[in-house]
């Protein structure tokens, strides 16, 4: 090793595991440890598991079945060196560097970060939109990313050609610090004519991140587990153009569902690129005209908000033998309609924020709770 | 006389004393007649009121002083002698052609309106805008406009340059029938470059419509005055385009002060034809992008629903030296956070609904309630 820590190391393993938005990589983890949870995968065929992963609607030999093939043939040790000759480094969840705005995305969120450059610790906002942009939609991006970098804010989107390639220039043209999370790996980052401007990004303070190992490419059906982590990462989300199918609508979606503030800039009713952003005004999304707009939108929530309520910190033991009661008493401890954060659930449940958590990613795995901006609720009646 | 009947001559005279949007009028006539509200205007002096009309905040003397100078130059009979001789009638308050919907604006109705052609019974939406509209609102106006008309909406603008001309000839091109709101006299209907529509919308099934008598020239204060009766008369309001200080604002605000839903269209960032709209979707305003999103806002309210509120017989005589009570009584009625209908006020007050219309008057006078489309509610703490 010597490359990153050991518990950096079992992290990046997982990265080389699954593909994004796994939910029981996150559980079992959470609930083993991950190291056992390594072993689990690893063991000729499904081991028992603790009474608060199992249960109906749950299927553990699905999640066996999708990771132990790849256990084989992954070597994330090579794979770090080869990242370590290319800048890149793994940042897991219990790194300082860890952006916790992805920790709102629960057991969705990735399983650690491939980054390259450094994270900056700064309030972000995400700007996404077509990649068949118009002309007008291209000076928008630039614009909103230059002024909202300018209001110390990291403009966070995707590195794709249209709007998301203007909006990481204009926070380079405003000499700030900028996010491109990438679908594939890092180590040859798509598209390929983007290059130099990922380049700047790293040079400028910058990141290029990835859940996915740096040799990886980018799959098709990556991009949809990457648009919620644009979603959850920024403290808003503008769209900027889209088209009625844009992926830029799923990262909208995506971040409604969140409790994130969705923006839309309006164009001309005859653009193609605009009917996704008037569909989205329709639903939910707000009006942006400039980078005043975007403030307003985003300052209610603020910077922090959400990380206050994952702020504790995620031990690896446990006693897995009481998490089935623990499971029960957070389920009761939850509001019948409305919101609960983990402190609340803490003191009233009267196990530790550690316990809770655990439980929490039990009950969210099995689709009994679902958690957003405000904390956690009950999904269905018991 | 001849021409109409006493009560409308009596109505249309008080058109020629008071500028629109003047409350104190329509007090005044509720509270003691047509004619002894005539009378009271012409005394010499202004003369005692019942207690009802009184109180504090409430200027008499500044109505009559308002009214009195033009009751002695004023003649009803010729204008409406003349008024005939181009097709030009009075329809008050207590006519079957009377819109509903205007009932809406409480003491702050019209006295009557001036009609040429006739006024549609069906449910209408006001389609306003900038007079410098671009190519592309002036054909968004006029393809909302043609596909509402046929959807049985009548289109209801105010005749002017741009936006509003386009709406009433999209109406036209349905060979449907349109109602176009004048600031002036329809003597002389505003502006002359529009006088061959105007034509057609009477021909069509339509009207011209004025709150002022037809021999009076369109001011600039009265086109404020006459952009609440559209923004009341549609039972909803569609702004395609609008500058930022544009006219069509203000009939916006109006609409959604009187609890009537306003759309706007959205535009090019760059185009100052769009940027009222887009500051009006800021503050409330749903983005329309065809007639089906106008059909969707407007239906949740209805055509008709308004009108029930308002809909029992205003009679002329009451016993005048009860209403001080009777102001105190539906005050009390009135919950102190909600809104109440007039048959509800009725009940709880153990009035008529015809007692309770005339201390809601006394009381909208005053300042003391205000009403919407939801009915009456409380304005101050007593």
């Amino acid at each position: 090793m010597g490359i990153c820590d050991e518990a950096t190391r079992r992290a990046a393993w997982w990265t080389g595991i699954i593909e994004p938005d796994d939910p029981y990589a996150h559980a079992l983890r959470l609930a083993l440890g991950d190291e056992r949870a390594r072993r689990w995968a690893q063991a000729p065929e499904p081991g028992p598991l603790p009474d608060s992963l199992t249960g109906p609607g749950r299927d553990w030999a699905g999640a066996w079945a999708r990771w132990h093939p790849r256990c084989s043939g992954w070597d994330v040790d090579a794979e770090l060196e080869g990242a370590e000759r290319r800048g890149i480094r793994v940042v897991a969840r219990d790194d300082p560097e860890w952006p916790e705005a992805l920790d709102l995305l629960g057991a969705h969120a990735p399983a650690a970060l491939w980054v390259r450059g450094r994270i900056p610790r700064r309030p972000s906002v995400s700007i996404v939109g077509a990649r068949a942009a118009t002309q007008a939609g291209i000076r928008t991006a630039r614009d909103l990313a230059f002024e909202l970098s300018d209001r110390g804010r990291v403009v966070v989107s995707g590195g794709a050609f249209g709007i998301d390639i203007a909006a990481h220039r204009g926070a380079l043209d405003a000499g700030a610090p900028t996010v491109a999370v990438m679908a594939g790996g890092l180590a040859n980052p798509y598209p390929k004519a983007h290059v130099d401007d990922f380049t700047r990004i790293v040079d400028s303070g910058g990141a290029l991140v990835s859940e996915v190992p740096p040799s990886w490419r980018p799959a098709a059906w990556r991009f949809l587990g990457r648009n919620r982590v644009i979603a959850a990462w920024g403290a808003g989300t503008v769209v900027v153009e889209a088209g009625e199918r844009s992926g830029a609508l799923a990262t909208a979606r995506r971040a409604l569902d969140l409790g994130r503030p969705v923006g839309a800039v309006p164009g001309p009713l005859s653009s193609h690129a605009s009917k996704g952003c008037h569909a989205l005004m329709r639903n939910g999304a707000e009006l942006i005209r400039d980078a005043d707009d975007v403030v307003e939108m985003i300052d209610p929530i603020g910077a922090g908000a959400q990380g206050a309520l994952f702020s504790s910190p995620v031990e690896e033991d446990h006693g897995a033998h009481a998490l089935e009661a623990g499971q029960r008493r957070v389920w009761e401890a939850l509001p019948v309609r409305a919101r609960a954060g983990l402190s609340a659930l803490a003191r009233s449940s009267g196990l530790s924020e550690r316990e809770v958590l655990v439980a929490l990613a039990g009950l969210e795995l099995a689709g009994w709770v679902v958690s957003d901006s405000s904390g956690w609720r009950r999904r269905r009646v018991a």
